[in-house]
């Protein structure tokens, strides 16, 4: 019943042309929308305007789509500590620009980022992308438990609940944070180390 | 097929007894395990170890546990609300206490927070719950901005931001917080109430 897609000549059949990064880009919007679980192939074929056996020409299915689409954000917040990774640097200038970094990351990669904040562990994919997450948490746990003991950071709240608290606050961003909505990137990244590491009360000017 | 549920009797038959309450909190528990979505009739009387009709006898279906629950939730948050109506007290000191009330909120209510946390406005009673939510948000962020003008609260991060960071970071207690496990939850009100207001970053002693 299918059609034979042509995808080297889009023009001709009006079907729209994808290669694997852009068909993902549509995966991961449906997949944030309707949730992964909920979402079948039929839907993202529909959403996607292909047939199912186009989607079968760039991948082998869903979970391959939800392996490139957490691997791009684990990717790149990884990055983010491994670029870094300055051991002249104290640990509380590298965590504050890891926090810094990882808000940027948040911001250029939202719906990658989105989509992997809300994987549950309910596939081998999941379980792999969780045990990176936690991977991740993990180094900068140590980083924060070094901050506190060159005295960079209070000690008088326990390094592992600092660190909840940390990921907390950046992880909320995807729940309400917009690109294009009036505040930068930059601006965002600003307000989160801001509050993170100076707190909201307003001290007397020194 | 089904027996008549002896709720008066449970020895005779060995089915449990439930009230409204402690039926609520045992789909509560299965709400947030499976999603509220993905949670049928027939596997909450399987949990409960009720037949379905026995749950018909309590409320009318699963929109009245999921109304009972954010309500739950709801009602207790409100509360902060107004127990700290104060009007003598200053708006940073009142935001400083409804985020301890709300930590302590979340920690003795944290099923019901959580699934509060994650609805999405599929329904009438969904769209209700939000519509709450928007408006103690609204009160806090007017608290937020109150703080800031008199000079309580720093003025450098936009006032709508710092309130979405600080339900950012209360919010957030929901994916790791659990009780008993070794933080108490004035513990986790002082911890998240420091770094929200103090920031983590040490300062010399005055």
């Amino acid at each position: 019943m299918e059609r034979t897609p042509a995808p080297s000549a889009p023009g001709l059949r009006d079907r729209p042309v994808y290669d694997r990064d852009s068909l993902l880009e549509v995966a991961v919007v449906v997949f944030n929308e309707r949730g992964y679980d909920r979402t079948g192939m039929e839907e993202l074929a529909r959403r996607l305007g292909l047939s199912k056996s186009s989607i079968y020409h760039h991948v082998s299915g869903k979970e391959e789509l939800l392996d490139l689409a957490v691997s791009r954000a684990l990717d790149a917040l990884f990055a983010v500590l491994d670029e870094d990774d300055d051991p002249q640097a104290t640990a509380t200038s590298r965590l504050e620009r890891i926090v810094r970094g990882s808000v940027a990351v948040l911001a250029a990669e939202l719906p990658y980022v989105t989509l992997l904040l809300r994987i549950h562990g309910n596939s081998e994919v999941e379980l792999r992308a969780l045990e990176r997450r936690r991977a991740f948490d993990h180094r900068v746990a140590e980083l924060v438990a070094r901050a506190v003991e060159e005295g960079g950071v209070r000690g008088d709240v326990e390094p592992h609940v600092a660190s909840r608290l940390l990921f907390g606050i950046v992880n909320s961003l995807v729940e309400w944070y917009r690109p294009g909505g009036g505040l930068s990137a930059a601006a965002l990244a600003d307000a989160v180390a801001t509050v993170l590491f100076e707190g909201l009360r307003q001290r007397p000017a020194p």
